[in-house]
C-alpha cells in the first residue's frame, strides 16, 4: 500500500455546513482519510464501470469491519438519470441503509452529482463523501453542493443542494485516466482562467501554450488547488445560487442546450462547455464587450487543450436554440447569459435578444 | 363568490425560512391570498381526480392573467410514488417553468408531500404553496415542511425537507370531505392530545366521548389552530428532526410499516395511525409505564372517533416486523419507538427488544 501525501488542505465555509478538501497523492490508499468522515457503521460506494476495476476492492477493504455495500452503473453522461438514481435507492432500501449511512462517490462528475443527490434525498438526506477521478470533478464538479440528474429536456433539471462531509481527491487517479477526459477537465480549469484573470490566467494559458499539459505534470497540483480555491470563493458567499455564484455557468448555458440535444451522449461534460465556452465568447465579442483578439485567444486555447470548440455542421440550430429556453437560469421568462468584458471581468446579461442568439449560434457552427 | 374570512393567522419561524398559516373559511375562494405568497408568473397546480371537480376551476381562475398549469394525480396513498413525481417535472419541463415558478399543492396529505418534494428538487428547488383540502393535511401534513414519496419497501423514504411559502386552510373543504377521511384525520389529532395531555387532552377527550365530532362543528377550528400551534414548536425547535421533533411519530413506526405491508392500498394514513396509536401504547403498557386504565381509554378515544385499532389477522406478524426495520428513525441499527408515560409524556425509546415488539403484535391482533 503506498503511502498517502495531503499536498493541499482547503476548508469550505457555506452558511449551513463546513467540511474539507484534500488533494494529494495516493489518498485513495490511506484507509484512515476514506474512515475519517464516516459516522456510522453503513457505507454505500457508488461508481461507474470504469472506475470499479482500478480502484473499488482497494476503498472497500478500507470499510471491511463495517457494512460496506456497492452500486456500480454503466459509465457515461447518458445513465446520470432517473434510472441509475432508482438503483442507488433501491440499494439502500434493501441493504437497510439508515439515516446514519455514508454515500461514497467514487468517479467522475456524474457520479458525483447522481450520489449527491440520491444522499440528499434518501430519508430527506444523509451523509455523502467525494472522491473524484476525474480532473473535471475535481476542479469542479465535487465542490460547491450542486448535486442533480439529467432529464431528457434539460441537464441537471432535477436536484438539490446538498453538501459533502469531505472531499478527497487523490491526483493518482489522473494518471489512468484517458487522455480525452484528462482534457475535458481543462475546459473548466480555462473557464476559471476567464472567471478570475490575472496571473491564473496568464499562467494557464503559459502551460497550454508550452504544451506541459500532462497528468504528471508538478504544475497540476497547484492548478487543482487553486480552481477549488476560486470555485469556494463563489460558493461560501453565494451557497444556494442567488446571485454572484451563477457566473461559475459561464458557457454553461450553451453547455447545457448541446448535451440535451445530442441526448446526453456525444460529447464529455466538459468538451460541451469548451463550445460552450467558444459561443460565450463570441456572444461578447458581438454585443462589442471585447475585441477580436479575446477571441482567437479563446480558440487557442480550447484547440491547445485539444477540446472542440464549433458547433458541429449536423445540430440543428432551432432545436438547440429551445433547448436554451429550458436554462435554469431564466427568471421572469428573461434568459440570462454569462458574458465577459475581459478575463476577470465576468457578468450576467439579460438583455439578449433571440436573433442575436442565433446570429451566435449560426457563427459559431464549425468550418465558418 | 364567498368572502373569505381567516379566523387564526400563525407564523411559522424555522432557522431556514418563515412563513405564515391562513386558517378560515372559504379561502380558496379569496383570489388575493391565493396570489398573495406567488412572486414569479408562472403557476402549477397539482392536485387529484377528486378535488379537482370541487375546487381546480375557481382557483384556476385567481391566477387567470398570468400562466397556470395544472397536473391532476388519481387519488389515494398508492400514488404518492416515482410516477406521479415525473408526471409534475414532465408538466413543469413542458410548460417551461423557471426557477421563480411556483407549485400548488391542492389537496390531501399525499398531494402536499409529492408536490412539495417536486419542487424541493426541480431546478434545485423552488416556491411551493400549501392548499390543505383534508382534516389530516391541516393538522399534520401541510405543517413542517416534510415532503416525500414512497418506496414499495418503506412510507417516505425518499424525501427532502423544503417549507412552503404559505399554508392556506380553507375550513369549508372539509365539509365536502367523505366522513372516512374526517375521520382518519382525527388520528393525528389524536396523537397531539398524547404529546401534549393536559387541557387539549381533556377537551379532545370530552369532544370525543359526547359525540359532537363533525366537520361543522364549531370546535373544530380551535382544535386545527391548537394541533397546527403544537406541530409548529416542535417544528421551529428541530426543523430537521435531529431531536425532540421526532416524538410527532408517535405511533409511526407501526403505521408505516402496516402501510407498506398492505402496498399503500388498504388504509387512508390516519387509519393506520390510528392503529399505530394503540400498538404504541400498548408497547408503553407492556413495558410497564403505563397501567391498563390508559390503554382502555386509547380505545374508547380511537373507536369513539370511529377509527380502526387492531392489526388485521390477516396481516403477516413477520413480514410487518422486518418492514420495521426500514424505520427512518433507526440510528446504530437501533429501531427507537415514541413511547408515553402518561399523556403529555411521551419520549424515544431505543431498547425495545424484538421479543417485546412480536408481542404487542400478537397482542394488537384483532379479536384477541
Amino acid at each position: 500500500m503506498a503511502n498517502s501525501d495531503i499536498d493541499h488542505q482547503l476548508v469550505i465555509q457555506c452558511a449551513s455546513h463546513e467540511y474539507p478538501i484534500y488533494i494529494g497523492n495516493s489518498l485513495l490508499s490511506d484507509p484512515e482519510l476514506l474512515r475519517r468522515h464516516v459516522v456510522g457503521n453503513q457505507v454505500l460506494i457508488v461508481t461507474n464501470d470504469t472506475i470499479a476495476p482500478l480502484y473499488l476492492a482497494g476503498i472497500k477493504q478500507a470499510f471491511s469491519a463495517m457494512q460496506c455495500n456497492e452500486v456500480v452503473l454503466p459509465d457515461g453522461e447518458e445513465y446520470k438519470n432517473q434510472r441509475s438514481l432508482l438503483a442507488i435507492y433501491d440499494a439502500l432500501i434493501k441493504n437497510r441503509h439508515h439515516r446514519d449511512t455514508t454515500l461514497m462517490a467514487l468517479g467522475g462528475g456524474v457520479v458525483g452529482d447522481i450520489t449527491g443527490f440520491a444522499a440528499a434525498t434518501y430519508q430527506r438526506g444523509v451523509r455523502f463523501i467525494q472522491l473524484p477521478t476525474t480532473l473535471l470533478a475535481q476542479v469542479d464538479a465535487s465542490v460547491g453542493g450542486k448535486t442533480a440528474i439529467n432529464h431528457p429536456a434539460g441537464k441537471n433539471m432535477i436536484g438539490s443542494f446538498h453538501q459533502p462531509q469531505a472531499v478527497i481527491m487523490d491526483l493518482n487517479t489522473l494518471s489512468t485516466l484517458p487522455e480525452r477526459e484528462f482534457h475535458a477537465g481543462f475546459a473548466e480549469v480555462i473557464k476559471y482562467g476567464f472567471l478570475v484573470g490575472g496571473d491564473f490566467f496568464d499562467r494557464l494559458t503559459q502551460v497550454i501554450e508550452s504544451d506541459e499539459l500532462t497528468a504528471s505534470s508538478p504544475e497540476l497540483v497547484h492548478l487543482i488547488a487553486r480552481c477549488c480555491q476560486i470555485k469556494a470563493g463563489f460558493v461560501e458567499e453565494d451557497e444556494r445560487e442567488t446571485g454572484r455564484r451563477a457566473l461559475l455557468n459561464l458557457g454553461h448555458t450553451f453547455a447545457h442546450a448541446l448535451e440535451a440535444c445530442t441526448q446526453y451522449q456525444r460529447w464529455l461534460h466538459g468538451e460541451a462547455v469548451a463550445i460552450g465556452l467558444y459561443c460565450a465568447v463570441l456572444l461578447s465579442q458581438q454585443l462589442g464587450y471585447i475585441d477580436k483578439s479575446i477571441l482567437t485567444l479563446t480558440d487557442r486555447l480550447l484547440q491547445g487543450a485539444k477540446l472542440p470548440c464549433r458547433i458541429p455542421k449536423e445540430i440543428n440550430l432551432l432545436d438547440l436554440q429551445s433547448l436554451m429556453l429550458n436554462d435554469k437560469k431564466i427568471t421572469n421568462k428573461t434568459l440570462r447569459f454569462v458574458l465577459m468584458r475581459a478575463p476577470g471581468d465576468c457578468y450576467l446579461e439579460s438583455g439578449v435578444s433571440a436573433d442575436c442568439l442565433r446570429h451566435v449560434l449560426m457563427n459559431a457552427v464549425e468550418g465558418d
